[in-house]
């Protein structure tokens, strides 16, 4: 059984993709979801929520090859290929002792990941994959054990050229703004080199201060010491705390940031008193601060960093609720962010309830909030987002990222919060290549989505339009405004 | 882009509806729900569960304005509103202090309404007034701010003449039967003048003791001693609570109620012993109950209800897991009910366990369970209702209760609960004119629910239009029979 | 209204089912459908999670009456007739004390069953049923009040023939490999028998210790001397405990088994020492085990369990989230198993984090994972699948092995864990006939939602050909090894 029928894929003069794909089937919604396509496809891309290393944009220098590209940095590829019994050290994934497991050779990587294409079939990693090899890199065939020496050529040579550069990239994927995620204590000074190139407002960092917060972590003293040098104020106190912070976000929004990050593992947002807040904050510095302590502390420098958006005025993003490193022996060789942060059960309502209740009506502040548990969609986030004019739902997160997760989330959500309680699309990706893949295939759910509204009759056709505009690029534009 | 697909929304004589609205867009399914639909559109209304004011349908007076009759009652448009930054006060939302904010215009209400109007895309708010609008009231074009002061003086119109009174309504909705809800210390005399009138047994009290059984309320004092008064029993012990409560059952009964409505936070139904119960009630009544012994009281109460049930015949109908007024700002100042009532995870498996093992196979015991958690159905509500004769499934509720919502419900509990152990379609509305929208939506979408399984060769055509009529008609009857 | 449009249901030459049925109705898929399941439909059934009773088997006698073959031991059919208020003792449910309620004439029990059809309307119970009666039984008209002493006499009349003599059936349901489930204290008497007629390596048992690992178990004591006798070791300590299930196990794999099966409350792994888990043992020993102490080793033989299967490569099996006999007025009476098993909230990332933290990369583990609670598909088991090469996600499991609940499922998983890290198709049933509809079920669920990716140009057809014999046969082949 060998006929294919999305006849695109292999015809004898290379490898195309369907115009197609990711619509609905049914011929009346299909030719909707065209039309409301058709009107979003060429709208410039809006990244707020990105990975790429600032380092890497501001120095240019051509990107390496194609393993180095698209599979050691993609740990939604290397988790895949981990489940199906290949060692990270086959993939080149770094050991954090620098031990001398001989690297290997990044075209074994390139042929690892090509021989089991198949078992990325229904996956957004195949889509996103395919997108940037087809549209992006003109490559002449499907990876496959057979076609995997010719696609890492043809892949190396284009990446070799200027025009795959990673600032010619910003131009070809469209890219009206970028933002980058950067340490609290980060110095910005890439950024400053971008804006020194012309590329300020356009690139822009994101203040992510998840590690200051945490005062149990294990770098937390060192990560306090950096916050001293780069704010210029000794943090002896829980005051000089708040305002390092501040200074900090300062330099941000200097810097051109519109906003801040918090991965924190619950969203629990209840203060404390200034008075509880010190005391927490001088036990920790003597490393005395219990894990109770800890935790509370957390979710009430939560409420201040809402306290300082109302003030700064930058979006406040929070994506709660995942178990980072779920596997100890791995974590302790190869470090975090390599495929085994796995999602909990999420719970906001009582959570950002302090939050809300203190600030949800404030005209400064917009928070936009992540799951990767759908459960909380109808029951939480969308009666939340559908009250408070603060809160904005954000785009479906992480492993829901995909053509069933995004459908499910407008089928959970827009019922109770329409489309304008929404962020609209957001990616999040450390895999350069993929951004513009994962951009169109949100355009093309979406319009399927909408499509599916207007074949109903419960949407006119030039909504639908004007709402597939909206959540591909007015509505993210509006959710991360210039400060 | 201006094009309207649905081409019957701005034809240049009027607006209409698009009869195929919410049936899916596959020609073969479509086809057999317009089969389905049209035995179930005609069937008359069961409104079990209704929050219309009984003063109101007493009074027969003439509806006010627009804004009076379709925003301020409506939480679901307010809190959308809200949600998108206009103020409570522009909607002349009453603050509870009777503050001189002075009151908008209602017309200037109805333009904030008709401006916002893209904001509902996508939302059962959306249908529900658009079938207000055009199936009731016959205005002319859909709301915008072009439209507002046309449709506010075509709406107003019609509202003043008779056929638009209360008691026309009742009639011209074809409701056979609307349930009022009434807390148990009301006077029924609003029943009693109905009855009067010749509308005994069509419009009937609906039980609710919610706020007598939670002693940790601050009224709680003051409802019991409107308890004492009504009952005519001095209720100055557990007993005489008990006795207090059944005497209103009774008396309800006698008014032609049919059921008791039971709003609690969780739950729970975990009984205490006579003694322990009475420990309890008598520290209430001096104020010393804690937190904990009101939330176990609470409990308890509920199999009391249940107990009562098996005796009196009331079905019991349950909606837990909500966490009211989740502003306290906005709480201390308009009050509940507007908007702010959120959802928590719900549980039910070992919540409703002893009220089930001590009646679940009663035969005169009826417990209709809502949920705002959808994850709660197929996990734990359509296996209980699969098993339990005594508990019926309720219809999708509140934030669920939405063109997606209702298929998802049947697509979760269908497999486990069939359609026989659910209690058929269950509006639940304060906003009057939206009772036909409602079940005529719920009728739409179980026709289209119904006809995908005819497409797919699961049930027969014959089968699924006796389905379609049994949710809609005679599944309520049965599940409130007559006493 | 009576037109039934699926035809093949009344025609005037006897019943048939429709070649398309539970296919998509689009007619592109539908197609594609076909395609896909004509490739599978012939594939020998690989049935390794079933609950036949290894007796029955052996013994090879004629099957009994269709009351005791399709309504007694069938918990889905039990159940949904007891939610519609027929008695158990009307089905001719054994007593637990035997008591002489006169035993239903079994012609009159399939008359409850057949008058009562309707109420099975959209349920898989109706589609198992209709499989069997029609594809295996060869019965004249569906079940009404009408037919069913027709359909009795169809049925009794095949039944008595050598051709449905239950070995017979094994060779005309195509069973290439069938398990039981058999206590770790089992004789495996029946496995031997069937060994030497030559049906070893194709009938085989499974290992289900569960009994023996909840120490707060009433029979405990009895148990434990059960397996002392077995094993032939006195099991006076924790330490003899675990040498003797290494021996039953050992004497399992002799006897042709493949798998584990544990079907605990909770997930929880959490590993005891060696010092700890002999204290609680001991004081079990004494009867003086705390119900936490209880819990916690439960948990702890768990992890074990994964241990000795990283030895002897037993494939694990472990379906938590049930609370089983939810009544126990019921259980009282009729004991266990007859439908009143319903399940609970599960958690999943933080529970099996010991075991796959210590054996998850393990070559020789494989865990398969059931749940009944779908919330732990995208949020849990998933993002859990797609990393550990040792996690198998397994089928939808009991309330959700259904034709929505199955298509739910690939929904929900596929982005994130591919095909492959599923275990394909499991069934999970005591009623024997059902085998073959079910797996026909799956084969058809998994066609149209194959088909829909192709249709959607996300796969190829030849990929979704080759997937769909993958989920069919080839990954429960390799879930399931021979060792």
């Amino acid at each position: 059984m060998t006929e294919r029928t999305d006849g695109d894929r292999t015809g004898p003069t290379g490898w195309t993709l369907h115009p197609d794909r990711v619509f609905p089937a049914e011929a009346t919604t299909r030719e909707f979801a065209r039309t409301i396509y058709a009107e979003t496809r060429e709208l410039p891309l809006v990244s707020m929520h990105g990975h790429v290393d600032a380092g890497v944009l501001a120095a240019d220098a051509p990107f390496g090859n194609p393993a180095e590209v698209f599979v050691v940095p993609d740990h939604y590829l290397v988790r895949m290929l981990i489940a199906q019994g290949v060692a990270p050290d086959a993939l080149g994934l770094p050991r954090l002792d620098g031990a001398a497991t001989s690297a290997p050779d990044p075209r074994e990587v390139w042929r690892t990941l090509c021989s089991h294409w198949h078992v990325f079939r229904g996956t957004p990693t195949r889509y996103w994959l395919e997108h940037a090899l087809v549209t992006e890199l003109g490559v002449s065939a499907p990876p496959s054990a057979q076609t995997a020496d010719l696609l890492y050529d043809e892949i190396s040579g284009r990446l070799a050229t200027d025009a795959y550069r990673p600032l010619a990239l910003v131009e070809r994927f469209r890219l009206e703004l970028l933002a980058t995620t950067d340490a609290a204590t980060a110095t910005l000074d890439d950024h400053a080199a971008l804006a020194a190139k012309g590329w300020g407002g356009r690139i822009v960092p994101t203040f992510r201060p998840d590690d200051l917060l945490r005062v149990d972590h294990q770098g937390w003293p060192a990560d306090l010491d950096l916050l001293g040098e780069r704010s210029g104020i000794a943090v002896d106190s829980y005051r000089r705390f708040v305002e390092a912070l501040e200074q900090r976000r300062a330099a941000f929004v200097a810097a051109g940031a519109r906003a801040t990050d918090h991965g924190h593992r619950s969203a629990d947002t209840t203060p404390m008193s200034e008075a509880e807040a010190g005391r927490v904050f001088d036990a920790a510095l003597r490393r005395q601060a219990t894990q109770a302590e800890a935790t509370a502390f957390a979710a009430h420098m939560l409420f201040e960093m809402a306290r300082m958006s109302t003030q700064d005025g930058l979006t406040m993003q929070l994506h709660p609720g995942v178990l980072r490193s779920h596997s100890s022996r791995v974590a302790a060789t190869y470090g975090p962010d390599i495929g085994y942060d796995i999602p909990v059960a999420a719970e906001f309502t009582r959570a950002l309830r302090p939050l809300l209740d203190a600030f949800g009506h404030h005209p400064r502040l917009r928070l936009v909030v992540f799951t990767v548990d759908e459960t909380t969609y109808s029951r939480e986030l969308a009666p939340l987002a559908g009250v408070y004019p603060a809160l904005l739902l954000g785009a479906p997160w992480w492993f829901l990222d995909s053509p069933d997760g995004m459908r499910r989330f407008r089928e959970a959500v827009t019922d109770t919060a329409g489309f304008a309680n929404t962020s609209g699309f957001v990616d999040d990706t450390r895999a350069f290549f993929s951004i513009p893949a994962r951009h169109d295939l949100s355009r093309r759910v979406d319009a399927g989505f909408l499509a599916r509204l207007v074949a109903e009759h419960r949407l006119g056709l030039d909504e639908a339009v004007e709402t597939a505009a909206d959540l591909a690029y007015h509505l993210p534009r509006r959710a991360y405004p210039p400060l």
